[in-house]
């Protein structure tokens, strides 16, 4: 598989995720999407209508956080966050799941609300469901993309990029040895090479959530 | 003035908000509470419940966070977590405001989302802002300090814990030059000594924020 800077490109949710995001910062997210191909922009709840509004009349799509980045609030919280991001204009969700419960084995809780969510979005958003691998064993790994792949969530997604470790080839591949073609893959969190970006879609990734997504596609290498 | 160990364990909302919380670890924290008197726990809004039923018939409060750790989603959201958090058993909260919308120089908005929340909880329950210090600049502190003290508020709180710094002497007194005895102040992050903690409450907090609490109040010193 030979893979592009174009086709890596359209495959990038463009990211900025900080707590100091300004309108600015979000402005010239949108402007960056636009001109390089990616897929998305992911930015900040309060930035969804901005965000909505400045890439309208183009084909990059909108996505937001919920329950972001620490997962532990309630399941009804993050229902209302679902709701009020597509209302304000999101086309994708990126989830985090309640890290503690999967810890304690409770799989239903986790399963029961990644399906509030989806229940409380329309069936057209894309909801992705976040894991953050760094702070799982690898059986809770394994648990995790078992409880996606029964879901109603289109993705599973690796990392919020706050814990201390993000995506890896090799949960790539262990992720995708569960879903399959049933689910599609985010890696995000410390990508910032093309050359690992690459990686990480021949593993399985089918979705790379990027911050230096311009320096990855304007870098050396072909 | 002279603090004594019981003295500086009334001030303190033990705290425990990692991602991994587990049922466990808040039972515990209660535990602990409760044992050494400590004012509060501050826990994460999925385990409200349960700190308000661990905690029955004990003079321990339970306090929680809303717009935690990165402050940037909307007012709505927040308003939502806040009254939901009550209606769970919270009767303290501590929310971050929007911390670039302080960048950008929005102060109308950021007051006018303190206020929001403040409306949406009961008067008696306490209510908390966090400014997360480490991403302001000495400007932007004496700002946000005005805007706790012109707003519904009861409590400025300096960090989340998760900045790359948190609660300093320095900041207090500056925190305390503004407010004077119109607002309280929430020292937190970074407190893991008895003697860090007595600095803090002379340099004017009435709260302190610590997950070390044990260490702190059974540590070396009087």
């Amino acid at each position: 598989m030979t893979l592009s800077k174009q086709e890596i490109a359209s495959l990038i949710d463009h990211t900025y995720l900080k707590p100091d995001a300004t309108a600015r910062h979000i402005e010239r997210l949108c402007s960056e999407a636009v001109q390089h191909n990616f897929f998305s922009v992911c930015i900040p709840p309060a930035f969804v209508s901005l965000a909505h509004s400045c890439l309208k009349d183009t084909p990059v799509k909108t996505c937001t956080v919920i329950g972001f980045p620490l997962g532990f609030n309630t399941s009804a919280i993050k229902c209302f966050e679902a709701e009020r991001a597509v209302r304000d204009g999101a086309q994708e969700v990126d989830m985090v799941i309640n890290i503690g419960a999967l810890h304690q084995g409770h799989h239903d809780y986790i399963e029961k609300e990644i399906n509030m969510v989806a229940a409380s979005i329309p069936e057209d958003v894309v909801l992705k469901v976040i894991i953050e691998t760094a702070l799982l064993s690898g059986e809770q790994k394994k648990a995790a993309a078992q409880i996606v792949l029964q879901s109603d969530a289109h993705f599973i997604k690796t990392s919020t990029g706050y814990a201390k470790g993000g995506a890896t080839v090799e949960d790539v591949k262990l992720l995708k040895s569960i879903l399959g073609d049933t689910k599609n893959i985010k890696a995000s969190g410390g990508i910032r090479t093309l050359e690992f970006a690459k990686q990480l879609v021949k593993a399985g990734a089918s979705r790379l959530g990027c911050s230096s997504s311009v320096e990855i596609v304007e870098g050396a290498g072909s």
